[in-house]
């Protein structure tokens, strides 16, 4: 079950809440969330006391993003052992919460490997050992990402002063660190050399509006939102130097599958001669999809489309929640263990160690 | 002033309320329009009485729709000659309301130059006689653009079952007739062509979630909602054969400011090989603008994004009304007088007989 904890009780001392948190009360441990569903406007925990709860926060997009859903996936299966439930069985159904999202079960997988090296006894700490484990490797990541993305921007935009076009959410939110794609716009900001960010409101659930805009005012950023149908308009204005995404699942072949609305974005930098760079941990590489077709992208409910417009009664929509981008168009893959550019198979199996 | 008319008193007998008609009750003649920014689920009609209400209602889009604010305008001038209003200030408030709407500036010229003809005495009945002329014309254009339009289909998507993307509104309700596009979609569907209609929401405002749908569920098409972003799925699965939009202006080299949005469709269709038509009558080719970038397009307040989705406070928003998509990547643009392709200023000029 999950219950919301009150405001007060949630924020800690410097303010910022952390989107995943792991807390040992004297009841039995939790896994608390900040649920991302009710940002910006309020700041609500959500508590999960077992696999249920978190694979309900998990469909509803309390908890999203593809490297901290890798971080909830092991600590579920942490909570599942910790708590005395069937660990498989939790670990299986925590892996298939959602389809598209590679690094769930990365990190479901890695947790119960470990409790399964571990024994019984020793289980439950060795998976929450591992869940740490892989948070601490993934707040490393975002530094590391940071860094490689910064330095790409540099090479591929002379003179900086970058606007930078983004979409859907990639930031703290989504890590244990500072994020992906958002990580490198915060190196960039540090150093005085973002000139705009451009933040699309990402239809049909305003990840950008809500969560992006949240966390560039909360980092001080200069930021403008924008509707999608936009980014067009910038693109032929010429005000828009590269395009900064992060990324759900890459194939073996370097298509990347990320929040509709990316694929778009790659067709349009293509036509305009601007940079669209991918940035994401070699997590979210799965080398056994050879390529984009063989992505399976999640459908969502239609009503998520059609419950914001007002939309005639009954109306039917098309929800895919990802698209899939081809790695001829993009520019490059950034990943904590270096830069993959031009994006082939080779280059990206050898930045992840394969 | 602008009163809004109970439903019930809207209501015609056949059940389908125009988007704008001409009354004359024992207070005096007034334009009564169908406010779309109350559809679909409340048919409400505004009366306006003076030009000033009119004004409001062309800027808070409860008329809208490009050949439809070439009637609001030159009913407009009508309206102030009828009451006694200076009809040459009248004429140049209503040509002012939006600036990227060539045909509105043209109904207003065109019932202003009927006035001034006929004389103070005579000139209030040849304004309106001019405003019902330009409506009887509108009709027709819409008719004729169907025609060509669906002949057009069938050379451009040979074997029919046709799976047509659209944007923004296009149908009766931006039209004396069955409107631009959506009446070419009207054609295909009466002769059971139509496989699928797939309908933008068309952020900020949702006229494609609220006005499209709401006419192609009453027309009983075979149609689907998507967020806007969802169109690059469409593309690359295969799924539409043909893009129709309609325009707001065409400058003489075939530049076509529509919806903001149209142009990364027409980017798409051009990426995967689609056809990418604009249909439009003559009234919206404005021949004293020669290029795109020559076009003034309408910015519109922030408000429109950041009032939906649930931004931060104080976030700033970009939100152009229009963008321009140059010739080279529309297919065809359908007019009455016949179909210009491949888009060129000399043909377009023939099709204008200029």
């Amino acid at each position: 079950m999950a219950d919301h904890l009150a405001q007060s009780d949630a924020r800690p001392e410097n303010g910022v809440i952390p989107a995943l948190r792991w807390e040992e009360p004297p009841e039995g441990p939790v896994l608390v969330l900040l649920d991302q569903t009710r940002l910006p406007h309020e700041e609500a925990e959500l508590v999960c006391t077992d696999v249920q709860a978190l694979v309900a926060a998990i469909r509803s997009l309390a908890v999203r993003g593809a490297p901290l859903l890798g971080l909830a996936g092991a600590y579920g299966v942490a909570l599942a052992a910790a708590r005395g439930y069937d660990v498989e069985e939790a670990a299986e159904l925590l892996a298939r919460a959602r389809p598209t999202a590679v690094n769930l079960e990365y990190g479901v997988r890695r947790a119960a490997a470990a409790y399964r090296e571990a024994g019984v006894e020793q289980g439950p700490a060795a998976a929450l050992a591992e869940a740490r484990a892989l948070h601490a490797e993934d707040a490393a990541a975002s530094t590391s990402m940071a860094g490689h993305g910064a330095r790409l921007l540099a090479e591929l935009v002379p003179g900086g002063g970058y606007r930078i076009l983004t979409h859907c959410n990639t930031g703290a939110l989504v890590s244990g660190g500072e994020g992906t794609a958002l990580a490198v716009v915060q190196a960039v900001h540090r150093t005085g050399e973002l000139r705009r960010l451009w933040v699309d409101e990402t239809r049909p659930l305003l990840q950008g509006a809500r969560l992006t805009a949240y966390e560039a005012a909360r980092a001080e950023m200069p930021y403008t939102l924008l509707a999608d149908n936009a980014a067009g308009s910038l693109f032929a204005a010429g005000e828009v130097d590269a395009v900064l995404v992060g990324a759900d699942r890459i194939a073996a072949d370097g298509s990347t599958a990320n929040k509709v609305g990316s694929y778009p974005l790659a067709v349009l930098a293509r036509h305009h001669g601007i940079p669209f760079v991918v940035v994401a941990p070699v997590t979210t590489v799965d080398l056994a999809t050879p390529d984009g077709a063989s992505i399976e992208v999640e459908q969502r409910a239609g009503s998520e489309v059609t419950d914001l417009a007002p939309s005639p009664l009954g109306a039917q929509a098309y929800n895919p929640a990802f698209d899939v981008t081809p790695p001829d168009l993009i520019t490059a893959i950034v990943t904590e263990n270096g830069v993959v550019s031009p994006v082939t198979a080779e280059a990206l199996a050898a930045v992840c160690g394969a």
